[in-house]
Protein backbone atom coordinates (compact mmCIF):
# COMPACT_ATOMS: atom_id res chain seq x y z
CA UNK A 1 0.00 0.00 0.00
CA UNK A 2 2.09 2.98 -0.89
CA UNK A 3 0.72 6.65 -0.68
CA UNK A 4 3.47 8.44 -1.38
CA UNK A 5 2.94 10.44 -4.56
CA UNK A 6 3.76 9.25 -8.00
CA UNK A 7 5.97 11.28 -10.47
CA UNK A 8 7.59 11.14 -13.64
CA UNK A 9 11.18 10.64 -13.84
CA UNK A 10 12.98 11.44 -17.57
CA UNK A 11 15.70 9.08 -17.66
CA UNK A 12 18.44 8.91 -20.31
CA UNK A 13 21.13 6.39 -19.07
CA UNK A 14 23.54 9.74 -18.25
CA UNK A 15 24.81 11.26 -15.09
CA UNK A 16 22.18 14.01 -14.82
CA UNK A 17 18.67 11.87 -15.15
CA UNK A 18 20.18 9.54 -12.37
CA UNK A 19 21.03 11.87 -10.08
CA UNK A 20 17.77 13.55 -11.19
CA UNK A 21 16.48 10.59 -10.23
CA UNK A 22 18.01 10.00 -6.83
CA UNK A 23 16.73 13.46 -6.11
CA UNK A 24 12.90 12.10 -6.50
CA UNK A 25 13.51 9.29 -4.71
CA UNK A 26 14.83 11.37 -1.23
CA UNK A 27 11.99 13.47 -1.19
CA UNK A 28 9.06 10.88 -1.48
CA UNK A 29 8.13 10.32 -4.71
CA UNK A 30 6.70 7.27 -5.47
CA UNK A 31 9.38 6.63 -9.39
CA UNK A 32 8.16 6.33 -12.33
CA UNK A 33 10.91 6.17 -14.79
CA UNK A 34 10.00 7.07 -19.15
CA UNK A 35 13.16 6.44 -21.51
CA UNK A 36 12.99 7.19 -25.23
CA UNK A 37 14.24 5.33 -27.79
CA UNK A 38 14.11 7.54 -30.75
CA UNK A 39 16.72 5.90 -32.94
CA UNK A 40 19.87 7.59 -31.00
CA UNK A 41 23.20 6.44 -31.79
CA UNK A 42 24.38 6.20 -28.67
CA UNK A 43 22.40 2.64 -27.80
CA UNK A 44 23.73 1.85 -24.82
CA UNK A 45 22.16 4.66 -23.50
CA UNK A 46 19.19 2.59 -22.97
CA UNK A 47 20.89 -0.14 -21.50
CA UNK A 48 22.51 2.24 -18.96
CA UNK A 49 18.48 3.24 -17.90
CA UNK A 50 17.71 -0.05 -17.34
CA UNK A 51 20.22 -0.19 -15.01
CA UNK A 52 19.93 2.85 -13.53
CA UNK A 53 15.81 2.36 -13.42
CA UNK A 54 16.86 -1.12 -11.85
CA UNK A 55 19.49 0.22 -9.07
CA UNK A 56 16.54 2.61 -7.93
CA UNK A 57 14.23 -0.11 -7.50
CA UNK A 58 11.76 2.23 -9.66
CA UNK A 59 7.82 1.37 -9.30
CA UNK A 60 7.78 0.64 -13.60
CA UNK A 61 10.19 2.14 -16.18
CA UNK A 62 9.23 2.27 -19.40
CA UNK A 63 10.81 2.99 -22.87
CA UNK A 64 8.73 4.90 -25.57
CA UNK A 65 9.45 4.37 -29.24
CA UNK A 66 9.90 7.75 -31.22
CA UNK A 67 10.61 7.77 -34.64
CA UNK A 68 12.96 11.13 -34.48
CA UNK A 69 15.96 9.36 -36.60
CA UNK A 70 12.68 10.02 -39.49
CA UNK A 71 13.17 13.32 -38.85
CA UNK A 72 17.47 13.60 -39.21
CA UNK A 73 19.15 17.09 -38.69
CA UNK A 74 21.22 16.05 -35.90
CA UNK A 75 24.51 14.42 -35.55
CA UNK A 76 22.85 12.15 -32.50
CA UNK A 77 20.43 10.44 -34.47
CA UNK A 78 21.77 11.10 -38.64
CA UNK A 79 24.67 8.59 -38.48
CA UNK A 80 25.96 11.15 -41.69
CA UNK A 81 26.86 14.15 -39.35
CA UNK A 82 29.68 13.27 -37.24
CA UNK A 83 29.96 13.90 -33.68
CA UNK A 84 32.00 16.93 -32.50
CA UNK A 85 35.28 16.60 -30.68
CA UNK A 86 35.44 20.36 -29.49
CA UNK A 87 32.68 22.32 -28.45
CA UNK A 88 31.16 24.36 -31.09
CA UNK A 89 30.26 28.39 -31.20
CA UNK A 90 26.36 28.56 -30.53
CA UNK A 91 24.00 25.17 -30.38
CA UNK A 92 26.08 22.19 -31.54
CA UNK A 93 25.51 19.19 -33.79
CA UNK A 94 24.46 17.12 -31.30
CA UNK A 95 21.31 19.34 -30.76
CA UNK A 96 17.79 17.69 -31.77
CA UNK A 97 14.84 19.07 -32.75
CA UNK A 98 12.32 19.82 -30.36
CA UNK A 99 13.99 16.78 -27.99
CA UNK A 100 12.79 17.91 -24.90
CA UNK A 101 9.89 19.47 -25.94
CA UNK A 102 8.35 16.03 -27.26
CA UNK A 103 10.40 14.06 -24.08
CA UNK A 104 8.23 16.50 -21.30
CA UNK A 105 5.32 15.74 -23.72
CA UNK A 106 5.72 11.91 -23.63
CA UNK A 107 6.23 12.33 -19.85
CA UNK A 108 2.66 14.25 -19.75
CA UNK A 109 0.68 12.10 -21.59
CA UNK A 110 2.42 8.97 -19.30
CA UNK A 111 1.99 11.20 -16.07
CA UNK A 112 -1.90 11.45 -16.64
CA UNK A 113 -2.57 8.00 -17.24
CA UNK A 114 -0.93 7.14 -13.99
CA UNK A 115 -2.26 9.82 -11.98
CA UNK A 116 1.19 12.11 -11.33
CA UNK A 117 1.13 15.42 -11.15
CA UNK A 118 4.85 16.03 -10.56
CA UNK A 119 7.58 15.21 -13.55
CA UNK A 120 11.29 15.46 -13.19
CA UNK A 121 14.02 16.47 -15.48
CA UNK A 122 17.77 16.68 -15.32
CA UNK A 123 18.02 19.68 -17.09
CA UNK A 124 20.88 21.98 -16.33
CA UNK A 125 21.94 25.54 -18.00
CA UNK A 126 25.12 25.69 -16.01
CA UNK A 127 27.73 23.25 -17.55
CA UNK A 128 26.11 22.68 -20.47
CA UNK A 129 26.22 22.47 -24.62
CA UNK A 130 23.97 25.25 -25.21
CA UNK A 131 20.76 23.99 -25.87
CA UNK A 132 17.82 25.57 -25.73
CA UNK A 133 15.55 23.51 -24.44
CA UNK A 134 17.49 22.94 -21.01
CA UNK A 135 16.94 26.72 -19.81
CA UNK A 136 14.18 27.33 -16.85
CA UNK A 137 12.32 29.60 -19.30
CA UNK A 138 11.79 26.89 -21.36
CA UNK A 139 10.42 24.31 -18.81
CA UNK A 140 7.87 27.18 -17.20
CA UNK A 141 6.59 27.10 -20.69
CA UNK A 142 6.02 23.75 -21.22
CA UNK A 143 4.18 23.72 -17.65
CA UNK A 144 1.79 26.14 -18.60
CA UNK A 145 0.90 24.35 -21.88
CA UNK A 146 0.71 20.62 -19.90
CA UNK A 147 -1.48 22.73 -17.71
CA UNK A 148 -3.75 24.12 -20.66
CA UNK A 149 -3.19 21.05 -23.07
CA UNK A 150 -4.77 18.08 -20.63
CA UNK A 151 -7.97 16.76 -19.07
CA UNK A 152 -5.92 16.39 -15.98
CA UNK A 153 -4.45 20.31 -16.11
CA UNK A 154 -8.34 21.68 -16.63
CA UNK A 155 -10.07 19.75 -14.47
CA UNK A 156 -7.74 21.58 -11.87
CA UNK A 157 -4.61 19.11 -11.65
CA UNK A 158 -1.52 20.95 -11.88
CA UNK A 159 1.43 20.18 -13.18
CA UNK A 160 4.45 20.28 -11.70
CA UNK A 161 8.31 20.49 -13.70
CA UNK A 162 10.90 19.68 -11.21
CA UNK A 163 14.52 20.94 -12.82
CA UNK A 164 16.50 20.13 -9.73
CA UNK A 165 19.67 20.40 -11.38
CA UNK A 166 19.33 23.59 -13.26
CA UNK A 167 21.52 25.65 -11.62
CA UNK A 168 24.11 23.12 -10.22
CA UNK A 169 27.46 22.92 -11.82
CA UNK A 170 28.74 18.91 -13.06
CA UNK A 171 30.68 18.76 -9.63
CA UNK A 172 27.88 19.93 -7.73
CA UNK A 173 25.37 17.36 -9.23
CA UNK A 174 27.96 14.51 -8.51
CA UNK A 175 28.34 15.45 -5.04
CA UNK A 176 24.73 15.44 -4.25
CA UNK A 177 24.07 11.87 -6.23
CA UNK A 178 27.47 10.67 -4.48
CA UNK A 179 25.55 11.54 -0.95
CA UNK A 180 22.26 9.87 -2.02
CA UNK A 181 24.05 6.39 -3.31
CA UNK A 182 23.79 7.05 -7.16
CA UNK A 183 26.61 4.48 -9.06
CA UNK A 184 27.63 6.80 -11.59
CA UNK A 185 29.82 3.80 -12.91
CA UNK A 186 26.73 2.30 -13.85
CA UNK A 187 25.46 5.69 -16.02
CA UNK A 188 26.44 6.27 -19.72
CA UNK A 189 26.98 9.97 -21.06
CA UNK A 190 28.65 9.74 -24.05
CA UNK A 191 27.31 10.65 -26.96
CA UNK A 192 29.37 7.67 -29.02
CA UNK A 193 30.18 5.00 -26.58
CA UNK A 194 30.51 1.69 -27.08
CA UNK A 195 28.07 -1.29 -27.07
CA UNK A 196 29.99 -1.66 -23.49
CA UNK A 197 29.07 1.61 -21.88
CA UNK A 198 33.18 2.89 -22.72
CA UNK A 199 33.33 6.09 -23.45
CA UNK A 200 34.80 8.17 -25.97
CA UNK A 201 36.63 10.91 -23.76
CA UNK A 202 36.60 13.71 -26.35
CA UNK A 203 32.70 14.93 -27.01
CA UNK A 204 31.44 17.66 -25.73
CA UNK A 205 29.22 15.35 -23.25
CA UNK A 206 32.53 13.39 -22.21
CA UNK A 207 34.18 16.44 -21.34
CA UNK A 208 31.86 17.70 -19.20
CA UNK A 209 31.35 14.67 -17.14
CA UNK A 210 35.45 14.01 -16.53
CA UNK A 211 35.51 17.86 -15.69
CA UNK A 212 32.89 17.46 -13.26
CA UNK A 213 34.42 14.43 -11.22
CA UNK A 214 37.56 16.23 -11.15
CA UNK A 215 36.52 19.00 -9.29
CA UNK A 216 34.02 17.72 -7.48
CA UNK A 217 36.99 15.55 -6.00
CA UNK A 218 35.21 12.51 -6.61
CA UNK A 219 37.27 9.49 -8.51
CA UNK A 220 35.69 9.09 -11.67
CA UNK A 221 34.30 5.49 -12.46
CA UNK A 222 33.69 6.25 -16.19
CA UNK A 223 35.55 3.43 -18.58
CA UNK A 224 37.00 4.95 -21.53
CA UNK A 225 38.08 3.49 -24.57
CA UNK A 226 41.36 4.74 -24.77
CA UNK B 1 12.70 26.03 -57.87
CA UNK B 2 10.46 26.66 -55.16
CA UNK B 3 10.20 29.85 -53.10
CA UNK B 4 7.37 29.38 -51.39
CA UNK B 5 7.85 29.01 -47.65
CA UNK B 6 7.66 25.80 -46.09
CA UNK B 7 4.77 24.70 -43.55
CA UNK B 8 4.39 21.18 -42.06
CA UNK B 9 0.87 20.67 -41.48
CA UNK B 10 -0.45 17.61 -39.34
CA UNK B 11 -2.68 15.50 -41.09
CA UNK B 12 -4.98 12.50 -39.11
CA UNK B 13 -6.61 10.99 -42.28
CA UNK B 14 -10.19 13.04 -41.31
CA UNK B 15 -12.29 15.73 -42.83
CA UNK B 16 -10.11 18.76 -40.42
CA UNK B 17 -6.94 17.95 -41.40
CA UNK B 18 -7.42 17.47 -45.04
CA UNK B 19 -9.52 21.10 -45.16
CA UNK B 20 -6.45 22.68 -43.15
CA UNK B 21 -4.08 21.12 -45.82
CA UNK B 22 -6.06 22.80 -48.37
CA UNK B 23 -6.21 25.71 -46.63
CA UNK B 24 -2.13 26.06 -46.32
CA UNK B 25 -2.09 25.05 -49.84
CA UNK B 26 -4.08 28.05 -50.67
CA UNK B 27 -2.67 30.21 -48.86
CA UNK B 28 1.17 29.07 -50.96
CA UNK B 29 2.63 27.17 -48.74
CA UNK B 30 4.78 24.30 -50.08
CA UNK B 31 3.34 21.58 -47.74
CA UNK B 32 5.19 18.70 -45.46
CA UNK B 33 2.62 16.88 -44.17
CA UNK B 34 3.33 14.41 -41.18
CA UNK B 35 0.80 11.76 -39.62
CA UNK B 36 1.94 10.10 -36.66
CA UNK B 37 1.54 6.23 -36.23
CA UNK B 38 1.11 6.13 -32.29
CA UNK B 39 -0.99 2.41 -32.23
CA UNK B 40 -4.38 3.96 -33.08
CA UNK B 41 -6.84 1.22 -33.32
CA UNK B 42 -8.52 2.89 -36.39
CA UNK B 43 -5.44 2.12 -38.39
CA UNK B 44 -7.51 3.09 -41.77
CA UNK B 45 -6.85 6.94 -40.45
CA UNK B 46 -2.93 6.70 -41.86
CA UNK B 47 -4.48 5.07 -45.51
CA UNK B 48 -6.25 7.86 -45.83
CA UNK B 49 -4.01 10.45 -44.52
CA UNK B 50 -1.71 8.68 -47.25
CA UNK B 51 -4.65 9.48 -50.07
CA UNK B 52 -5.11 13.19 -48.84
CA UNK B 53 -1.18 13.80 -49.24
CA UNK B 54 -1.38 12.39 -52.32
CA UNK B 55 -4.01 14.02 -53.85
CA UNK B 56 -2.94 17.72 -53.14
CA UNK B 57 0.82 16.23 -54.22
CA UNK B 58 2.17 17.76 -51.03
CA UNK B 59 6.01 18.39 -51.19
CA UNK B 60 6.97 15.16 -48.52
CA UNK B 61 4.44 12.94 -46.34
CA UNK B 62 5.36 11.65 -43.42
CA UNK B 63 4.84 9.24 -40.83
CA UNK B 64 6.55 9.18 -37.34
CA UNK B 65 5.72 6.51 -34.80
CA UNK B 66 5.64 7.12 -31.83
CA UNK B 67 4.49 4.20 -28.97
CA UNK B 68 1.54 5.89 -27.62
CA UNK B 69 -0.51 2.83 -27.62
CA UNK B 70 2.57 1.86 -24.56
CA UNK B 71 1.23 4.56 -22.25
CA UNK B 72 -2.79 3.07 -22.33
CA UNK B 73 -5.57 5.39 -20.49
CA UNK B 74 -7.27 5.46 -24.22
CA UNK B 75 -10.42 4.52 -25.92
CA UNK B 76 -8.89 5.29 -29.33
CA UNK B 77 -5.51 3.43 -28.50
CA UNK B 78 -6.21 0.69 -25.73
CA UNK B 79 -8.83 -1.94 -27.05
CA UNK B 80 -10.06 -2.42 -23.61
CA UNK B 81 -11.76 0.92 -23.34
CA UNK B 82 -14.85 0.87 -25.60
CA UNK B 83 -15.26 3.77 -28.24
CA UNK B 84 -18.37 5.48 -26.76
CA UNK B 85 -21.52 6.04 -29.02
CA UNK B 86 -22.84 8.62 -26.63
CA UNK B 87 -21.16 12.25 -26.37
CA UNK B 88 -20.34 11.74 -22.55
CA UNK B 89 -20.24 14.51 -20.02
CA UNK B 90 -17.22 16.51 -19.78
CA UNK B 91 -14.18 14.88 -21.87
CA UNK B 92 -14.98 11.58 -23.27
CA UNK B 93 -12.62 8.54 -22.82
CA UNK B 94 -11.85 9.12 -26.78
CA UNK B 95 -9.46 11.24 -25.37
CA UNK B 96 -5.70 10.93 -25.96
CA UNK B 97 -3.56 11.58 -22.98
CA UNK B 98 -1.61 14.99 -23.97
CA UNK B 99 -2.18 13.89 -28.07
CA UNK B 100 -1.45 17.58 -29.87
CA UNK B 101 1.31 18.61 -27.01
CA UNK B 102 2.73 15.22 -28.78
CA UNK B 103 1.81 15.96 -32.36
CA UNK B 104 3.12 19.64 -32.44
CA UNK B 105 6.21 18.36 -30.68
CA UNK B 106 7.26 16.14 -33.47
CA UNK B 107 5.70 18.69 -36.19
CA UNK B 108 8.14 21.57 -34.33
CA UNK B 109 11.00 19.43 -34.70
CA UNK B 110 10.32 18.34 -38.10
CA UNK B 111 9.85 22.09 -38.81
CA UNK B 112 13.09 23.07 -37.96
CA UNK B 113 14.97 20.31 -39.55
CA UNK B 114 13.55 21.58 -42.74
CA UNK B 115 13.72 25.10 -42.09
CA UNK B 116 10.15 25.71 -42.12
CA UNK B 117 8.76 28.43 -39.57
CA UNK B 118 4.78 27.56 -39.55
CA UNK B 119 2.97 24.79 -38.64
CA UNK B 120 -0.54 23.96 -39.19
CA UNK B 121 -3.39 22.18 -37.17
CA UNK B 122 -6.61 21.54 -37.67
CA UNK B 123 -8.34 22.00 -34.53
CA UNK B 124 -11.62 23.18 -34.03
CA UNK B 125 -13.43 24.25 -30.92
CA UNK B 126 -17.16 24.46 -32.30
CA UNK B 127 -18.65 21.10 -33.12
CA UNK B 128 -15.99 18.85 -30.85
CA UNK B 129 -15.30 16.47 -28.23
CA UNK B 130 -13.88 18.72 -25.53
CA UNK B 131 -10.53 18.01 -26.09
CA UNK B 132 -8.87 20.37 -23.62
CA UNK B 133 -5.80 20.61 -26.48
CA UNK B 134 -8.13 21.86 -29.10
CA UNK B 135 -8.45 25.64 -27.68
CA UNK B 136 -6.77 28.66 -28.61
CA UNK B 137 -4.96 29.26 -25.54
CA UNK B 138 -3.36 25.64 -25.71
CA UNK B 139 -2.16 26.44 -28.92
CA UNK B 140 -0.58 30.13 -28.17
CA UNK B 141 1.21 28.65 -25.19
CA UNK B 142 2.55 25.70 -27.21
CA UNK B 143 3.74 28.48 -29.61
CA UNK B 144 5.69 30.19 -26.72
CA UNK B 145 7.39 26.35 -26.07
CA UNK B 146 8.18 26.33 -29.16
CA UNK B 147 9.90 29.46 -29.30
CA UNK B 148 11.65 29.12 -26.54
CA UNK B 149 12.84 25.73 -26.93
CA UNK B 150 14.23 25.30 -30.09
CA UNK B 151 17.64 26.34 -31.91
CA UNK B 152 15.48 28.22 -34.97
CA UNK B 153 13.55 29.92 -31.80
CA UNK B 154 16.12 31.15 -30.09
CA UNK B 155 18.12 32.36 -33.36
CA UNK B 156 15.55 34.50 -34.13
CA UNK B 157 13.24 32.14 -36.44
CA UNK B 158 9.39 32.96 -34.71
CA UNK B 159 7.11 29.79 -34.86
CA UNK B 160 3.29 30.18 -35.61
CA UNK B 161 0.82 27.76 -35.34
CA UNK B 162 -2.37 27.99 -38.03
CA UNK B 163 -5.49 27.06 -36.77
CA UNK B 164 -7.73 27.81 -39.71
CA UNK B 165 -10.80 26.10 -38.42
CA UNK B 166 -10.65 26.68 -34.70
CA UNK B 167 -13.68 29.17 -35.22
CA UNK B 168 -15.51 27.24 -37.72
CA UNK B 169 -18.02 24.95 -37.35
CA UNK B 170 -18.61 21.78 -39.21
CA UNK B 171 -20.86 23.07 -41.71
CA UNK B 172 -18.36 26.14 -42.48
CA UNK B 173 -15.30 23.46 -42.48
CA UNK B 174 -16.94 21.07 -45.25
CA UNK B 175 -18.24 24.19 -47.39
CA UNK B 176 -14.50 25.62 -47.50
CA UNK B 177 -13.28 22.29 -48.32
CA UNK B 178 -15.62 22.12 -50.93
CA UNK B 179 -15.04 25.33 -52.27
CA UNK B 180 -11.09 24.26 -52.23
CA UNK B 181 -11.57 21.11 -53.82
CA UNK B 182 -10.85 18.60 -51.26
CA UNK B 183 -12.53 14.86 -51.88
CA UNK B 184 -14.11 14.17 -48.99
CA UNK B 185 -14.47 10.56 -49.80
CA UNK B 186 -10.96 9.76 -49.38
CA UNK B 187 -11.01 11.04 -45.78
CA UNK B 188 -11.77 9.12 -42.45
CA UNK B 189 -13.03 10.48 -39.33
CA UNK B 190 -14.83 7.46 -37.58
CA UNK B 191 -13.02 6.37 -34.46
CA UNK B 192 -13.68 2.60 -35.55
CA UNK B 193 -13.76 2.66 -39.34
CA UNK B 194 -13.20 -0.57 -40.65
CA UNK B 195 -10.15 -1.58 -43.08
CA UNK B 196 -11.58 0.18 -46.26
CA UNK B 197 -12.63 3.55 -44.44
CA UNK B 198 -16.47 2.39 -43.87
CA UNK B 199 -17.41 4.16 -40.88
CA UNK B 200 -19.57 3.24 -37.83
CA UNK B 201 -22.05 6.21 -38.01
CA UNK B 202 -22.53 6.32 -34.11
CA UNK B 203 -19.41 7.51 -32.34
CA UNK B 204 -19.28 11.35 -31.81
CA UNK B 205 -17.00 11.85 -34.65
CA UNK B 206 -19.24 10.57 -36.93
CA UNK B 207 -22.34 12.39 -35.59
CA UNK B 208 -20.27 15.69 -35.70
CA UNK B 209 -19.80 14.98 -39.84
CA UNK B 210 -22.58 13.68 -40.65
CA UNK B 211 -24.53 16.97 -39.12
CA UNK B 212 -21.80 18.84 -40.63
CA UNK B 213 -22.56 17.81 -44.10
CA UNK B 214 -26.21 17.90 -43.35
CA UNK B 215 -26.12 21.79 -42.52
CA UNK B 216 -23.53 22.50 -45.28
CA UNK B 217 -26.25 21.58 -47.56
CA UNK B 218 -23.62 18.96 -49.46
CA UNK B 219 -23.87 15.00 -50.40
CA UNK B 220 -22.26 13.25 -47.64
CA UNK B 221 -19.89 11.09 -49.82
CA UNK B 222 -19.39 8.90 -46.07
CA UNK B 223 -19.34 5.48 -46.69
CA UNK B 224 -21.13 3.52 -43.71
CA UNK B 225 -20.70 0.09 -42.67
CA UNK B 226 -24.63 -0.09 -42.34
Amino acid sequence: MSEKPKAVILISGGLDSATTLAIAQEQGYECYALSMDYGQRHRVELKAAHWVAESFGVAEHKVINVGLDGLGGSALTDSTIPVPEQLEEGIPSTYVPARNTIFLSLALGWAEVIGAKDLFIGVTAVDYSGYPDCREEFIRAFEEVANLGTKAGVEGRAFQIHTPLVKLSKADIIQQGIRLGVDYGLTVSCYQADNEGRACGVCDSCRFRRQGFKEAGVVDPTRYKK
